[in-house]
């Protein structure tokens, strides 16, 4: 390895990655006394010491070498942190390059300033251990380990000019959502795109257990990572002047890498489908916890688990004090502060300045870099409703259509992208290809169809990187959509969580603008499995969403073609929440026309009088017998066929039909902005009538959202049971009791003057079923009168 | 390649794989005319063709080549089957060796048996399309990818004798579970494992895309795998007889080394640490849909990803039923069965035998092989309480002195093992390793700790690999315990989902045997994440789980340390259910010795008369004022600071606490089999009177379990509202309104003759408040007085 770094270099970069180790251990540990002034005593240690200091050296030791790499090149570089719980590394790191002030003015580049600086770290009301959403230069927090690749490759998409660092922790390389987003290199078109360069970061241990890659000889390392398609370059050591040297070198050789690759791939006259280059990655091997204390109370520290939080936890404890203070001077403050506690400007000037540190790059605050999508005007997709139920149209097939026109309208502005595990199509989106295709940089056959370096749509059989790349894509100001089957995206139920807590708290920070909103589609739902057996359904993604914070969180389940289009629009015009929308692809009636459907998701719930019968709620004159609510596409189709039942049986019964589009308008205003006013709700419900609610998901979520609401007591909900199979669609609402006889006669059994025909209901409806289930048993499929129920206008 | 198959024995396997296909598109468009003993007309197809083909030929020609070596060798052979869409493959072939009569006896071997067969595949009332708990001989349904591989690990681990043959698909290689899985050959001990032979199959699509390891090349496809630590061995062709040469041969290979792997660990004076083998692992290239039809309507199937579900789908279309014609009569079947539909005899020979068929594998009905564990007294681990509150403990290490108890007891019965995420330190049950180590083969230093070969603790920082490890043991018949931190099991929400469901359908087949019941530990929890901020916060993996079936659903929270061993020692020796137990690791006062633990764990809900004031629900004398509930360790303790709170406060108030270890008793009895009757849930509760319910995870758990109980409408519940950082003990509840202050101040707003002192009680709880989080901004931590805090007897 040729000297990359001058001495004079070598010795500022050594000074400025002990300053920020130094300030990384102080925010560990001091409460007072940040630069040592005054000797060291147990009233300056912090009374809980919380945070983790393994992994922290080995990130201000990259922040200090990507500083010198930006600086030299002028470059557009974010960093992704995998290990997240190495905050005070990269809190100090920003600190440094003057960042973290501009961002918190109070946290001044002086003595004070590091004395609060230190304070806050873990401190209740301060900020977190972790890297997180009050960290400057973050779009990632590293909690829950898994996500960096995938957010790095997400934030790289359609940003040519920028690289992506990412650093990944060798025990979150033991995750599943990881070891799949090594394939993510197979996605990323050098023309376009950015770069993204993963940093594995091999100090050999995680919590409690060696790590497995520190584990397996650098042969077959290098063969797996080169088998993922990466040029792996080897950087390790434990004597910090030749690994600075050698880490400099590297760096400076990925960097010609990627530009050469770039510089190859932007070059006139490119192939339709130029070949898939091989990019650059680093494996950094250094000690666990380097630099701090070799043992304590005769047991190895560095380099070793014991490092991975608080190396010496028990600082009362005899010796313990002086081994902290022994610690912290080995960076010997005294060098590289001043007097004032000001960073000496011989390190000070090591940093890139302006929006090329690391803590300020524009793309970190992705909002700033929002601009709207161009979107086309949903009602030239409308389909014609010329009477309610009076035709039929697959709602997902629609929106395949505006979408289409929403990629090619945006196809310049390069900020919309589709994902979708292997199901865009399945899912009935395929319009999509019309105006784009799938991005694939890997080989491609003749007999392929729709492949691209260049598409907009990404498929890969993997929900979780389909979810990581659109977090990173949003997080880094773009727009998006997830299109999924419903049962498989509790699959990254625990990602979306973890988004939601990020926009919870983003939410709350003034210099974080709003993201655009993480759009989700779940379709090929529960009611529609038609292929597949009981694994594929699952309608409870809404109710892990449910209990995130009111404020980011919303749930729509359009019950048609119009409505869905009407919802999308909006979702794709929202900012900072997660939108869930329920649609189905199968041929369903169609119940609003484009004016009816806009009223009706706006309003997000409302009566349709067109279905009810001797019910008008305009006039209010009279209440109905009972309200038949529904949500969903299948429970309404049901409600309605319901209503016809009890049309014929009980001419005179007073039935209102409730339709809800925006599931969180059930809630109490007090506990979801959406949430209808208690008048509006019992105006829509009453206040004392049965309420018979059909519901796509499990029953028990309209219990929990209604639960405040004065009628509460009467709704009698019926939805998803856990009871499916390979059957038939009536098959399935019949098996969870939402099909049309159960709810006619939960209508009887609930209506107080129907008790005298309960029992006689009661008969009629095992008749009927039974007559259902003989058929399908004998003919595999279901009677006419199903497969050709119509809705039928009162005349 | 030398010719492993006589032409003869190649002949007949040759017929014996067309006999497997055959059977599978016939179940896939037949209702009628099984063996085309008349011309085929319309009527003879389904009316609905639903399944999946492409990946189907490739399974019949493994399972046709996997029961030649079983037969072969007498191996104890099981196979796993990632791409469990292929059912109808599976289904054949189990049919062909006559395991399916077995299972199903109105299933024969003869015409009839051929049309009940045909008929069932994914018809309403018969059996699903994919691989499924129906199907015998399997333990995975493959209907959400990703899993496959672990759980044939964990089928693996502590069967020596057995070789689990595992099916990965290319499009389930997409996946992070997968992708991860590879690396369980790091904890795979030739010495005391099975072996597991992962075959790869690359027939190049998935849905509606390329897969993309059929597309990097085979240079970096054998790079990567090999870089996994295996040996791979490419078998690849669609000219069937060269194929089946190859794939004989490649399987004779494998097995070879296999076996030399086995001996060479097996043999005496073995090292303490023997070195990690590199396995042998398949990589199968075979045509999507081989052998079905290579053009419909001008466009390729065969080979494509149009092969994927059903290949001529319209055989109304014209020239379609003469397409579905030829394809069924190109397998030639007068050869093949003979007049009366039974195989005919030398194709039937190749199959093995008895429990040797996979189908009739013992391993993949484990119930059949379950020992019940030998489970030490865990009365002799008892935290001693003379006095409820008057001792602390930490409830998992004291649980972890019992599980060490239980390792060391079914040392010799091999069927035991924990798993974590590199946790179970971190969780404090690390008492275990004074019994057992950590499985790991991989490379260990001088410094490591509790690292062995033979270790019953598998840790590796993948919660899907732990959660697909124990499913796999289960299945398999043996006994586990996942500890976890609670934040972090709902990365692996779907995968319990699938196996509840799994248990679910299994428990209605009669020759299915219960298993041990999958048991989940939920610690390190949302109150005590001291080091960690919002991301470790989450209490959500109950509510998913809350939603399964209620009979394969438990969930338990353990006030303290005994209640946590009786509930753990109740888990382990249930059967076929999922348990989720929350339980801290923190110091906390200990409620209840042995004797009360016991009596309050067994009603699963109990009045803590010692707690309350003023109500003897015994004597059922007087009503209560209002009932404190709590459920969980945390909101214990706020209840019980508030009772003491009000004792001072309001003296003459009468509180009833009830504490809640096992959630499920909250439920209706119609609802949950643990449910407890109306009346005693009344008894409990009162029917009238306010309650305010402290709980562990989100409120509306609570709202939704109790909404059918008659005083519902005055349950008021406090629990997490998805607040948090890294903060002090107390700030969290302060935060979330869970606190002591705000308990007492709930009874007071609800109690109606305590409305008088609501402004004053406001005013002073915001005092309180305001005093708290005052000294927690200032000092970094919590008042004294919640610090020392202990509960007080009534003198």
């Amino acid at each position: 390895m040729s000297e990359s770094l001058s001495p004079d270099l070598l010795r500022r970069m050594h000074a400025a990655w002990r300053a920020a180790n130094y300030l990384s251990v102080g925010q560990i540990y001091l409460q007072e006394n940040p630069l040592l002034d005054v000797p060291l005593t147990l009233a300056h240690v912090k009374p809980r010491l919380l945070g983790h200091w393994g992994t922290t050296p080995g990130l201000n030791l990259l922040y200090v070498h990507l500083n010198r790499l930006i600086a030299a090149h002028d470059l557009n570089l974010m960093l992704v942190v995998g290990p997240g719980h190495g905050g005070p590394g990269i809190v100090a790191s920003t600190y440094l390059e003057g960042s973290y002030t501009e961002h918190y003015p109070a946290i001044e580049r002086n003595r004070s300033g590091l004395r609060r600086l230190f304070r806050q770290f873990s401190w209740p009301g301060g900020i977190p251990s972790h890297v997180a959403p009050e960290t400057p230069g973050s779009i990632h927090e590293g909690g829950e380990l898994g996500y960096s690749l995938a957010h790095a490759y997400g934030a790289a998409f359609d940003n040519p000019d920028l690289v992506v660092a990412c650093v990944i922790g060798d025990g979150e390389a033991e995750t599943g959502p990881l070891a799949a987003s090594w394939q993510s290199n197979q996605f990323l078109n050098p023309a376009h795109d950015g770069a993204v360069l993963p940093i594995l970061h091999l100090n050999g241990y995680k919590i409690a257990n060696p790590s497995l890659l520190a584990r397996i000889g650098r042969p077959e390392l290098f063969e797996l990572l080169h088998g993922h398609g990466y040029e792996p370059h080897f950087v390790e050591g434990d004597d910090p002047a030749l690994v600075h040297q050698c880490l400099a070198g590297t760096l400076d050789k990925a960097l010609d890498h990627i530009r050469c690759i770039q510089r190859d791939a932007r070059t006139p006259d490119q192939p339709a489908h130029p070949a898939r280059p091989r990019w650059p990655m680093i494996v950094l091997r250094t000690p666990k916890g380097w630099t701090g204390p070799k043992v304590v109370d005769g047991l190895p520290v560095e380099g070793t688990w014991r490092a991975h939080q608080v190396p010496i936890a028990n600082v009362r404890a005899p010796g313990h004090l002086q081994l902290l203070d022994d610690w912290l001077q080995s960076y010997d403050p005294r060098t590289l502060f001043d007097a004032d506690g000001r960073l000496h400007e011989e390190l000070a000037a090591l940093a890139p300045t302006g929006p090329r540190r690391m803590g300020s790059n524009p793309h970190t605050n992705g909002g700033q870099l929002l601009q709207a999508l161009s979107l086309p005007p949903f009602r030239d997709h409308a389909v014609a409703v010329p009477t309610p139920g009076g035709v039929q149209a697959e709602a997902t097939r629609v929106l395949g259509t505006w979408l289409r026109d929403v990629v090619a309208r945006n196809l310049d502005q390069r900020n919309f992208r589709l994902f979708g595990p292997d199901e865009t199509a399945s899912n009935r989106l395929d319009a999509v290809f019309e105006a784009t295709g799938k991005a694939w940089m890997a080989e491609v056959l003749p007999t392929d169809t729709h492949l691209s370096a260049d598409g907009r749509v990404m498929e890969v059989l993997s929900e979780h990187l389909c979810e990581g790349w659109l977090e990173g894509y949003l997080l880094t100001g773009r727009h998006g959509l997830f299109s999924c089957y419903e049962a498989f995206l509790p699959i990254v139920g625990s990602m979306v969580s973890q988004h939601a807590k990020w926009l919870q708290v983003s939410r709350q920070i003034p210099w974080r603008a709003p993201l655009a909103s993480l759009n989700l589609l779940l379709t090929s739902h529960v009611w529609r499995q038609d292929h597949n057996g009981l694994s594929h359904q699952d309608p409870g993604f809404i109710d892990q969403l449910a209990n995130k914070r009111a404020d980011v969180v919303r749930i729509y389940l359009p019950p048609d073609a119009n409505c869905l289009l009407c919802v999308v629009d909006h979702c794709l015009r929202s900012r900072h929440t997660i939108n869930a929308i329920v649609a189905g692809k199968q041929p369903e009636w169609q119940w609003l026309d484009m004016d009816a459907a806009v009223r009706h998701c706006s309003a997000g719930a409302g009566v349709w009088d067109w279905a009810g019968q001797g019910d008008d709620s305009d006039t209010g004159d009279e209440e109905p017998d009972v309200v038949m609510a529904c949500a969903g596409d299948v429970p309404t189709l049901e409600t309605l066929a319901a209503v016809l039942l009890l049309r014929q049986e009980v001419p005179d019964l007073r039935i209102r039909v409730v339709n809800v589009v925006d599931l969180m308008v059930l809630q109490a205003p007090s506990q979801h902005p959406h949430g209808l006013p208690d008048r509006d709700f019992d105006d829509l419900f009453t206040t004392d009538r049965p309420v018979v609610f059909a519901f796509h998901g499990y029953p028990a979520m309209v219990h929990k959202l209604t639960y405040r609401r004065r009628n509460h007591g009467n709704f009698h909900v019926r939805g998803f049971q856990e009871s499916g199979s390979t059957t038939t669609p009536f098959d399935m609402v019949v098996r969870n009791h939402l099909d049309r006889y159960q709810l006619a006669l939960d209508v009887v059994r609930h209506v107080p003057r129907l008790a005298g025909q309960l029992a006689q209901a009661t008969a009629r409806y095992g008749a009927r079923v039974e007559r259902h289930q003989q058929h399908i048993a004998e003919h595999g499929e279901d009677l006419p009168e199903i497969r050709d129920w119509h809705w039928e206008r009162r005349t």
